[in-house]
């Protein structure tokens, strides 16, 4: 279909769902074990809530999820089963920040962030270095860029154990804020996030973008059917769910069959999470 | 969840999508050179059909397929994908099984069923081998119950390379002949098929009923909503896709947890065809 050989890395296929483990595991590991008695706080309603509760359960850490009060159930489920204590917050990024601090203050909980924080671009690596380890011939590889996080990680990853691998980010149109950092080598934010690819609508960090302008080679942007088309894809050929998101990459190897084309092309699949029962097609 | 350890053999990842590659592919290699030569001919409007193309087309063999003039345009296109050739007829068995004699005549051609043929039931086989070989300790395995050609492949695997293997097929209320076979001892056929399950809307043969009457130990029953969660689950906490007739075993054993219990058991994902844009849930 792309005139290339194109392998993927299913992240969808962890345990809580996407690659987030990772980071999230990475970073408690990295805490000494006074700060693993005082616990770890994070505010986010999306995969990283859940990735921080089951890597915490696993290690035996105490996690505090600030949620958003209006955050659906299902989310808030997914933290409940990991063991994860929520504290609901009002719905702005003021609530959710001061409610983080107040529980950093109380608990001398450690913070984790999503993805602007080296323990966490750096377990990200580790899907690329796994990938690596088994594909080392690839060209290139891509992955989605939302936070930054994982494109990050990929890029020290791909220039750390590979001479010639190259790393391509795919981000929605809609959300082209690393396209746009990556143009005026500032971080540039988005206005407006329409985006089926839920989990892009957000921006770069100052961790992860000096990363991403030395390490990154470019950003491919897709439009919005583009992703659907893509995802449909990956979904009737390969059997396997992805979410919109994660589609993102294959999408832009989609658009530019002649720049991929005879390469070893290594996508990296983010996740998995989607509502079965709302789909785009 | 079934307080089991569970392993699922994914049969969906087949290329064309499903187990029955396996019984396509030992038929074709069982035919002499000569009868190689003379092609291969089935009626199947599913996903046997496919199967056939696909198997030929890898051993260089010409594929015949018959099938209904109104047969979805979808799975036309999975068959001419594989360069099988579409032979259409009307809809009705009868029509079905006289185009598909006449070109047996004409062409010479081998006539290969989708279930109720040794060479199929032996490759059907190789799926049960493959998953004991990954784990011998295996109590028990399930399989849907359709046509008859999975379970009787499975059966003659687990009696012939376990000592102590059970094999347990699942199967739609709706669709309950199996069931009713073994308790008559005799072959029995459905006056309807309201199931969801596509695939098992089947009868048993003279091949392979022998065989799941010797050596399958029960039929379990379900609903067509304990289908639906069960194949919700598969799809929501595994990420693959299945195919509402791959979900019936798993929901056997969700609706038997208490026989299940402590047990090793293993659970053959049958296959992931399934339109993604018409879902029931």
């Amino acid at each position: 279909m792309v005139g290339a050989d194109v392998v993927f890395k299913c992240e969808n296929f962890q345990k809580m769902g996407a690659f987030k483990m990772r980071g999230a595991a990475n970073a408690i590991l990295s805490l000494s074990n006074e700060e693993r008695n005082r616990g770890v706080v994070t505010h986010s309603s999306g995969n990283f809530a859940q990735a921080v509760s089951l890597a915490a359960q696993k290690l035996d850490v105490k996690a505090y999820i600030v949620m958003p009060e209006n955050a659906p159930q299902v989310k808030k489920n997914g933290v409940k089963t990991y063991n994860g204590e929520i504290i609901e917050c009002e719905s702005t990024p003021q609530a959710r920040e001061s409610t983080a601090n107040k529980i950093k203050e109380q608990k001398g909980a450690s913070f984790l962030h999503p993805s602007n924080q080296d323990e966490v671009i750096y377990g990200n690596s580790t899907a690329a270095i796994e990938l690596l380890e088994e594909c080392p011939e690839l060209d290139v590889i891509l992955t989605p860029v939302g936070g930054g996080g994982l494109i990050a990680g990929t890029a020290l990853a791909a220039k750390y154990f590979s001479t010639k691998c190259q790393v391509i980010g795919g981000e929605p149109m809609e959300a082209d804020d690393a396209y746009r950092s990556l143009v005026s080598g500032e971080i540039e934010t988005n206005d407006s996030f329409h985006t089926i690819a839920d989990g892009l609508r957000t921006h770069l960090g100052d961790r992860n973008f000096p990363i991403i302008k030395k390490h990154v080679d470019k950003i491919i942007r897709v439009e919005e059917h583009e992703i659907v088309e893509a995802m449909q894809i990956i979904w009737e050929r390969m059997k396997i769910i992805i979410e919109p998101s994660c589609a993102v990459p294959f999408a832009a190897v989609l658009k530019n069959k002649e720049e991929f084309k005879n390469k070893k092309v290594g996508i990296i699949l983010s996740g998995g999470n989607v509502d079965v029962k709302n789909l785009p097609f």
